[in-house]
C-alpha cells in the first residue's frame, strides 16, 4: 500500500486567512488535536517573523503529540551572508524544532524582481541554507515556492533550484503552487516530469485560487508525490490552502493510500469542527465529507433507497469520516457516543437504563438549539449528572438585572444586581464591572463567596463568543464558552441565547457549579 | 478556438441546497441575470414536480434573455407506458420550452434496485422518451445520471444507455457524477473512453462531494466535453454542484476556451454576489475569483512586488473577473500600504501630506487596542475621511442605556433607550429587542429613520464577536464586526471594548454612517 506523509500548516499558512487570528493558547490546542489525528508534521509558525511563534515553539515542547513532529518554517538565507549569520536561520535553530522547512525561489521572475539577486546567488542561498541546517542534524524540507509558475517560464532554472536543495541534502522537496492558478492536468504532467529527477521525498503544496487545490493535491499524489501539505478546513490566505479534511478521505477511501488510521479518520468531522471553533469560523455546512449537509438527504423514495443500499446515493459512507447521514431532523450524538462519554464520567448509562434515552433526547434537543458539548465538557458532565439526579444545585437564581449606560461624554458604566437562593437564604448583591458580563460575574461571586470560600481558588481563563446564525444580524443567537481553572484543572462551560448576557450567565453559572461539584 | 456551451442549473439543482428557497419571482430575477451573463441554457425547473416551476416557465417567456434558452428538466417515461401518455413528459411539453433535458438511469444498480425494471425496459424508456420529444421538434439533452458509477460497475450497460439516447436523436449526452465521488484522474480517463463513441455534443455534470467538481468539469472539457453544467456559486444539494463562477474563468483565462464574452466575464463578481443575495446566502469571502478575499494581500515587501508586477503574486488579474485587488491594512503595514489604500478611497495622502503620518499613528494606535481594519473596510474609510475632515457626522450620540433583566421564571427582557442629536434636533427613543444589541439597533433605527429614510434599504447580514484577551475572563476586551448590505454592496464595520454592548454600538454606528456616506 502506497504511503503518504501529511504535513499540516494550519498554524502557519492557515492562520494567514482573513478573519483568523490565533493566540498561542489556540495554537497549542490545535496542535494537540493534530497530534491526535496523527498527521506526520505540524508546521507551528515562522519563528523569525514574530515573537508569538517563538513562544509557541517553547510551549509546544511540552505537548504530547504521539507520532507528529513540530516543524518550523522560514526562508533561505539572505543574499551575500553566510547561513550561520542569518537572523532568520538563527531563529529557526532557536525554535528547537527537529524539522525545519525553508522556502526558496524557483521562479526566475521572483529572483530578479523580488529578491533582486543573481540567478547563481539564489542557487547558493538555497544550497547553503539547506546544507547548514543539515549540518545541525535536522530534518530539512525544501519548499519550492512558485515552482509551477517558475517551471512554465523557465523549466531549466526551476529544476536547478530543486536540485540545489537536493544536493545540499534536504529530506524532501515540496512543489508549491503558491498562487493557486494551476489546472489539474498541467500540474499532474509537471509532477510526472519532475518525479524522476528527485531522489528524495517529493511533496505538493497547493492553494485554492482556481478551486482545484484538493484535486491538484490528489492528482499530484497519483503522479508520484508522497508528501502532502494542507490545512484543516482549507484555511489560508485568499481562497485558502488545500483542504486536508477532503484530501485525507480521498486518499484513504478513494485511492487506498495510507496516511491516518481508520480509527482517526472517524474523528475527522469532529476535528474539523473543533478547529473551526477555535479559529472562530463557522464550518461551512456544505463542506465535503465533514460538513453538516455533506450527507443530507431529502425525503421520499431516495431515502428508502439510501437506507437499503447507501452506495446508490452516497459516494462514501459518512461514518467512515465520523459524519452522519441526515434524513429527518438532525440526528446528533448517537447512543454509543453518549455511552462512551458517560463511562468517562463514571455514570451508569447502560443501554438498558431508561435514563439513557432521556438524556440522549435532551442532548439532541440542546445541540439542535446550538449547544456544542464537545467543546464544553464541564457543562456536559453537569447535564448528565443532573439528569441522573447525581448533582444538586448549590444555588438557585431568583433573577438578575444588568444595566449598561453610555453618557454624553462617552463614559461607560456597567452594573449588575443579582438575587440568588443559597442554602435557604436569599442573597441580593450588586456590583459594577468592566462591561456587563464582568459586572454579573462580580455580583455572583459576591453572593456566593461567604457560603463557598473555595470559589476564591478558581478564576476564568478564557472566554469565547461565537455568533451562530450570522444572518439574523444583531438578533442572532450567540454561543458563549467560558474556560475556568483552579490549581489542578481547567474546564469549559457553555451557554446559548439570542441574548449575549443570558448566554454568558449560563456559562458562568455552570462554571461555578462545576467547581463546587469537583471541590 | 474551442467553444463550450454553458448550461446553468442554479434554478433547479442549485435550489436543492439546504437553506435556499426561491420564489417564482426570485427565479425570474436570477434567470434574467444569467441571460445577461450569456450562458447558453438556463434550466428553469422540473415542471412535472411542482406547480411553482410551471408558473416560472409561463412567466419566463416574457423575459429578455438575449442568447440564453430556457430548458425544462424531467425524467424519462415510466415503465410500460408510451411516452406520449406519461404525465411527466406531458408536463415537459406543457412548459413550452424549446429545450428539454431528461435524465435516465445508466447504473445497473439503480435500474434493478430503484426503478425495478428490466435492463431492456430501461433502454426502451430512454429511447422512447428522447424519440417522442424529438418528434415534437424540440432540442433534447440526455442527462446520464450516475454515469460514472455505472460505468465503473458495468461499462457495457452504461454505454448502451447513452447510445440508446443517441440513436433516438438526442442533441447532447451529459455524463453525470451524481454522487460527486469521482477523482479527476478517473473521470478524465472515462470521458476520453466515451468521447469517440458519442457523435453528438458531450456534456459534463459534476457534484462537489469530493471537493473536485470544478477540477473535474475542466478536466472533462480538456478530455473532449463541449457542454458544461453547473450553478452560480456552486449551490446545490449536499456539498453543491460544480461552480460556474470558477469554471468560467478557468475555461476563459486558463485554457483560452470561449464561453462568455470578455465583457461579461468582468461582471462575474457582481453576478455571484447578486445571486447570493437573492438566494439569501452569504457569499463566501474566500470564494475563488469572485470572493471578497480572493485577491487580498497582506502588507510589506509583498505589496510592493504585487503592484510592480501583479503576475508575481496573482494567478490572474482581478479586474478580468470584475473583482478587486485588496491591500489589507494591518498593524504591520507601513506608509506605502496606507497610501495605496487611500488612493482607492480617492483620498489625497501623498507622502508629504502631514495628515499621512497622523492617520498612520492613529491607525497603529487603534490596531494596538485591538481594532482590525483589515476586516472592516467600512470603518477604515470612515476613519480616513474623518481624519481628512471629509466626512461630517450624520448624527451624534448623546447617550444610551441598555437594561437586561432575567426574572425568577427565567424570562428575559432587553430594552434600550437612546438619545441622539440629528440635524440639530434631539431624538430620544426606546425599543425592546431579541437581546441587548438588537434592542439598541432597533432604538437607533427608530431615531434616525425619519431623517434618513434610505436606511430602510440596508440590513445587517453578518455579525461576529471575538474575545481578544481571553485570559482576562469576563473583563476581556471584545471585538465586534458587523457586515451590512444594501442592494449594491456590503461593508464591514468594527468596534472594540471591554464592554460587548459598547463594541457593538461602535460597529452599529459606523455601519449606519457608512450607508449615509455612500448613499
Amino acid at each position: 500500500m502506497q504511503k503518504v506523509k501529511l504535513y499540516d500548516t494550519t498554524l502557519r499558512d492557515g492562520s494567514q486567512a482573513e478573519g483568523i487570528s490565533l493566540s498561542v493558547n489556540d495554537k497549542l490546542r490545535i496542535a494537540e488535536k493534530l497530534g491526535e489525528l496523527g498527521v506526520d508534521y505540524i508546521e507551528g509558525g515562522w519563528p523569525g517573523s514574530n515573537p508569538k511563534d517563538m513562544e509557541f515553539f517553547k510551549k509546544a515542547k511540552k505537548l504530547k503529540l504521539r507520532r507528529s513532529k513540530i516543524a518550523a518554517f522560514g526562508s533561505t538565507r539572505r543574499a551575500n551572508i553566510p547561513a550561520s549569520k542569518d537572523a532568520n536561520i538563527k531563529a529557526l535553530l532557536r525554535s528547537g524544532c527537529k524539522v525545519i522547512t525553508i522556502f526558496g525561489k524557483s521562479w526566475d521572475l521572483h529572483v530578479k524582481e523580488v529578491l533582486k539577486v543573481s540567478m547563481e546567488e539564489n542557487l547558493r542561498m538555497i544550497f547553503d541554507s539547506v546544507r547548514y541546517l543539515k549540518s545541525k542534524k535536522l530534518k530539512v524540507f525544501y519548499d519550492a515556492e512558485h515552482f509551477f509558475d517558475g517551471y512554465r517560464h523557465n523549466p531549466e532554472y526551476a529544476i536547478s533550484t530543486v536540485l540545489a536543495a537536493q544536493e545540499a541534502g534536504c529530506d524532501a522537496v515540496i512543489l508549491c503552487d503558491t498562487n493557486g492558478g494551476m489546472m489539474t492536468n498541467d500540474l499532474e504532467r509537471i509532477v510526472m516530469e519532475i518525479r524522476p529527477k528527485v531522489k528524495v521525498s517529493l511533496g505538493i503544496h497547493c492553494h485554492n485560487d482556481s478551486e482545484m487545490a484538493v484535486a491538484n493535491s490528489v492528482a499530484a499524489v497519483q503522479a508520484g508525490c508522497d508528501h502532502v501539505q494542507g490545512t484543516i478546513n482549507g484555511y489560508g490566505e485568499r481562497c485558502g490552502n488545500a483542504n486536508l479534511c477532503s484530501i485525507i478521505p480521498c486518499l484513504k477511501l478513494k485511492l487506498g493510500i495510507d496516511c491516518v488510521t481508520n480509527a482517526k479518520l472517524k474523528e475527522l468531522t469532529e476535528i474539523s469542527r473543533y478547529v473551526a471553533e477555535i479559529c472562530n469560523m463557522k464550518q461551512n455546512d456544505n463542506q465535503p465529507f465533514v460538513g453538516q449537509s455533506a450527507f443530507a438527504h431529502k425525503g421520499g423514495v431516495h431515502v428508502n433507497a439510501v437506507l437499503k443500499n447507501p452506495e446508490s446515493y452516497e459516494h462514501t459512507l459518512p461514518q467512515l469520516v465520523g459524519n452522519k447521514r441526515r434524513i429527518l431532523v438532525s440526528e446528533l450524538s448517537g447512543k454509543s457516543t453518549l455511552l462512551i462519554k458517560a463511562k468517562e464520567l463514571e455514570a451508569d448509562l447502560s443501554k438498558e437504563n431508561p435514563q439513557t434515552r432521556k438524556i440522549l433526547n435532551l442532548l439532541q434537543d440542546l445541540e439542535h438549539q446550538g449547544y456544542h458539548f464537545e467543546a464544553a465538557e464541564g457543562s456536559f458532565e453537569l447535564l448528565v449528572k443532573r439528569a441522573l439526579k447525581r448533582h444538586s444545585k448549590h444555588f438557585t437564581l431568583k433573577g438578575f438585572t444588568v444595566i449598561i449606560e453610555k453618557a454624553e461624554d462617552g463614559r461607560l458604566h456597567s452594573e449588575a444586581t443579582i438575587k440568588v437562593n443559597v442554602k435557604g437564604k436569599v442573597k441580593h448583591t450588586a456590583s459594577e464591572g468592566d462591561g456587563p458580563i464582568n459586572a454579573l460575574d462580580n455580583a455572583l461571586r459576591k453572593a456566593l463567596l461567604g457560603f463557598y470560600p473555595k470559589l476564591e481558588e478558581m478564576h476564568l481563563s478564557d472566554f469565547k463568543v461565537r455568533v451562530l446564525d450570522e444572518k439574523a444580524g444583531t438578533a442572532a443567537k450567540v454561543r458563549v464558552l467560558i474556560q475556568s481553572q483552579d490549581k489542578e484543572k481547567s474546564w469549559w462551560t457553555i451557554g446559548v441565547s439570542e441574548n449575549v448576557i443570558e448566554a454568558s450567565w449560563q456559562a458562568l453559572a455552570d462554571s461555578v457549579e462545576y467547581k463546587l461539584l469537583k471541590g
